[in-house]
């Protein structure tokens, strides 16, 4: 249980329960649930990984290592365990296919000053990728190696820096268990022999030995903002994916037209696994990189509805149909919601899809100094429904991996104003405002944007100024759009990113869907 | 000295020197400063007050210290001090003139459950003042007697309310080590008649009785939001007092633009003291509401500006004039910042006057929900300008009292994400974005505002939808703006207020003011 739970959660829990007079036991060497599942519990997945190519990761190995151990000695650390799974895959330039939707694989990863280990299954292996791990200095360990190797580094005196927000519960209590353990012996031994200890014994760093609790550094890794500030070759094949997947959603709408024009009966389901087909025929594309969020009607207004096959709505012509989805490309990560109407939409929906888009225009276009964290923009995202008291539950923007987990931090924009991140440079963002009337209809548009360094005729305080850049393009619903709701200004701007999404689209479709492309991006 | 500073900056000062060994000791009853003033340490102010009528103040005194009464009981406190002077005026519906531009009187107030003792200078209290405390049942004390009532508290084991960012630290001391005493003597005593304390003593509370630290409860005082969120009546005077005082802006403009025509040669100085003139000759004038910044040209661009007769600038036709001015009436304080150009502004001066304006008209236009802290709102002011890569390095609001301070808490509009406080019906603010390009020139559109709650077709979330509406009617400079650059929703927000400009203001002008509103409040 304790490789289930964060160091954080873990200390939380133990604090909870406490308060209650219950203690918190932590059982190393024996796994209750798994005592549970006895023979029936499923073998852990056996995927093999691959080497996510220079091509697409734009840095190697080796300085991805380089820039770890910088901020190793800058923290006086001597090593750190990483232990979330994107974080690993992003610094061993590795993909897996283990967990659904996220290309990671299970593993831990220690580096060193000198050395670098991943904890992995052998026999997700395979020759090349040992051989781009050989060519980086990263030694091979079984993935159970991991709690005795954590238990080395205490022994050894090891400063480690742990992210407590990430790292699970076991790691950090065997670390912190070991060094209190050692601290003990070392301390009979030194009385045993009446002397401090002696600096001649190469193993053990004993001069800088302390208790775990202060050989520990807890902070959040250094990984993870490095990760999501894009380089040139991720940004590179995240719009090149994001091309290909809009030429995959062309070709998926204008067939789903076509079906409901023909009075096909398809389900929510049926219709996401059409548009799984469209995408699986695009060059390079791995998995999904969610469950699609396939909502008609009054589904739509579920936030995180997952429609199933035993249980789901026909896609009909009388309500609004939402569809939010995402693929997984060897190069890219996506992630889009339009949000349709294939009949007559009322006034009301009309009103609140454009509300909707104006907040989606808004934030689009925003120009902001740079250090500005991202929760200062949400209010452009809501404003315009404000003005008439609408409102939605969810933030406006996550983060997401380069080919990596569709949600990743450390960066988001969202109403709620905890996050002080900064937006930065080659970060990329969701924008996505929604609108949901319960039991009626649910609005959504979202576009991924690239945050970029805009080139303004002044500079106000020195500071750099940031915007957005689109890396989404497929049309939005001219229909559902009020056109006396929408400024000179935002007519334009559709008007402009249909026109770019022609320009950079058709070029990958032709017959119907290319025609489709034309008819949805021509000017209002 | 330790009535200067408050408790928590004294704390924060003894804590920073004791770091450096020093240490910070409280002298009771001697002032230091007062020994190198001697006999030169001018008379402290000896102004008459008077009472603020309820018509004024909408709520009388002893509703107001119920309420105060109230929130003892609920956090179990017996009194509380009440140090801040603008807090003190408006719980007992007083005002004064002790301090310049604010009408407030030098004083204490103790609030206990069942009495109220004002400290104050007995000369200052005129018949009717006396006859309207006593009838709300407050005592009078002179102003000395503070110290000695707050150790009898202590002595009495008062708990007693202190906000430690506002009360003095020799008020917070002389509690505590009052109570520490207190508590010792009492120990020897109990000791000395071997048994606890007989609780047959009426006069102290000894079974009550803690040290200074746990018997006081440091909070922000329960006056500083109630006297944020405006009643009716304030919010009348407010409205009434601010056509005044636009009444005599639009003749100190029409003047001004006068005597420019003219040639004629004025100071900065000339100018602000020929607008208080104008002012002065309005019903209920009391004072200005803080030095007038008069600023032409490169003065303009210093935020804080204040001219002085034996250095400053001469006010001319070839660069922008920024004045920032307020005044207090007997029924409502003013704060209007207006940027005018007498001659040809250049089209840099004219983009970025626009896009100030823009700020001011986005941020005035804003629906949100109820509970929104004032920050979420500060980036649409700042967006229009963000566009170019222009900003400014202040708040865009600021609390204002009613016939009180013109800066007071605990809401704000700022770039500055720490104040928490959420934006309510009653709240008054002003909105007052601005460009200064140092060495250049000077740019700020300042309006005051009410927040009141809008009716809207929806309230998602079941809350109430928040906006606000306008105390300020004074024209702004049409010449200065850069129509391309205005969507046809701006210029509909300026032409609507023009007209309301003339509607509101007209009534109380005639002759040349009157043709000169007439002029500046034409449609774009």
């Amino acid at each position: 249980m304790q490789f289930l739970f964060s160091f954080d959660a873990a200390e939380e829990l133990k604090d909870d329960i406490s308060d209650k007079n219950h203690e918190l036991v932590l059982i190393r060497d024996l796994n209750l649930v798994d005592e549970i599942w006895g023979e029936s519990r499923p073998e852990p997945p056996k995927e093999q990984t691959r080497v996510h190519g220079i091509k697409y990761a734009g840095v190697d190995v080796p300085s991805k290592l380089s820039f770890v151990r910088s901020h190793l000695t800058e923290n006086g650390c001597d090593a750190v365990v990483i232990s979330l799974l994107d974080e690993v895959a992003w610094l061993l330039n590795m993909r897996g296919s283990d967990v659904p939707n996220s290309p990671v694989f299970y593993s831990y990863l220690i580096v060193e000053n000198n050395t670098a280990t991943l904890f992995v299954d052998n026999n997700k292996v395979s020759k090349d990728v040992l051989a781009h791990l050989e060519k980086a200095g990263v030694n091979l360990k079984p993935y159970e190696a991991i709690l005795s190797n954590v238990e080395r580094l205490a022994e050894n005196g090891a400063k480690l820096w742990l992210d407590s927000s990430s790292i699970n519960a076991a790691i950090a209590h065997v670390f912190r268990s070991s060094c209190d353990r050692y601290v003990k012996k070392r301390g009979k031994t030194d009385r045993q022999i009446g002397k401090e200890s002696s600096s001649d014994k190469p193993t053990t760093r004993s001069s800088g030995i302390q208790n775990g609790t202060l050989n520990a550094l807890y902070k959040a890794s250094p990984v993870t903002l490095a990760k999501a500030v894009k380089n040139d070759a991720e940004i590179e094949g995240m719009k090149s994916s994001h091309l290909r997947d809009a030429a995959a959603l062309a070709e998926f709408w204008c067939w789903l037209e076509g079906e409901i024009d023909k009075s096909v009966s398809l389900t929510e389901v049926q219709v996401a696994e059409k548009l799984l087909e469209f995408r699986q025929k695009q060059d390079g594309f791995t998995d999904t990189s969610f469950d699609t969020i396939s909502g008609y009607g009054a589904n739509g207004a579920i936030i995180h509805y997952r429609p199933t096959p035993q249980s789901c709505s026909f896609v009909k012509s009388d309500n609004l149909f939402l569809l939010d989805s995402g693929a997984q490309y060897i190069d890219g990560t996506t992630d889009i919601t339009r949000t349709v109407h294939f009949g007559e939409p009322s006034p009301r929906q009309k009103e609140c899809f454009t509300r909707v888009l104006q907040g989606h225009i808004a934030l689009d276009q925003a120009v902001f100094p740079e250090r500005t964290p991202g929760f200062v923009l949400d209010v452009l995202a809501r404003s315009s429904l404000w003005k008439i008291g609408l409102d939605y539950r969810h933030g406006t923007g996550h983060g997401v991996g380069a080919a990596l987990n569709v949600h990743e931090g450390p960066q988001s924009i969202s109403y709620r104003y905890g996050n002080l991140t900064a937006l930065q440079k080659g970060m990329i963002v969701s924008n996505e405002p929604g609108y949901y009337e319960d039991n009626s209809f649910g609005i959504r548009i979202e576009n991924l944007l690239l945050v970029k360094e805009v080139n303004l005729p002044n500079s106000f305080g020195g500071v750099s100024y940031l915007g957005f850049e689109k890396l989404t393009f497929v049309p939005i619903q001219s229909k559902l759009m009020s056109l006396s709701l929408l400024s000179p200004s935002e007519i334009n701007w559709i008007n402009e990113y249909h026109e770019e999404v022609w320009e950079k689209v058709s070029p990958l479709l032709n017959g119907h869907s290319r025609d489709w492309l034309w008819k949805n991006t021509r000017p209002l």
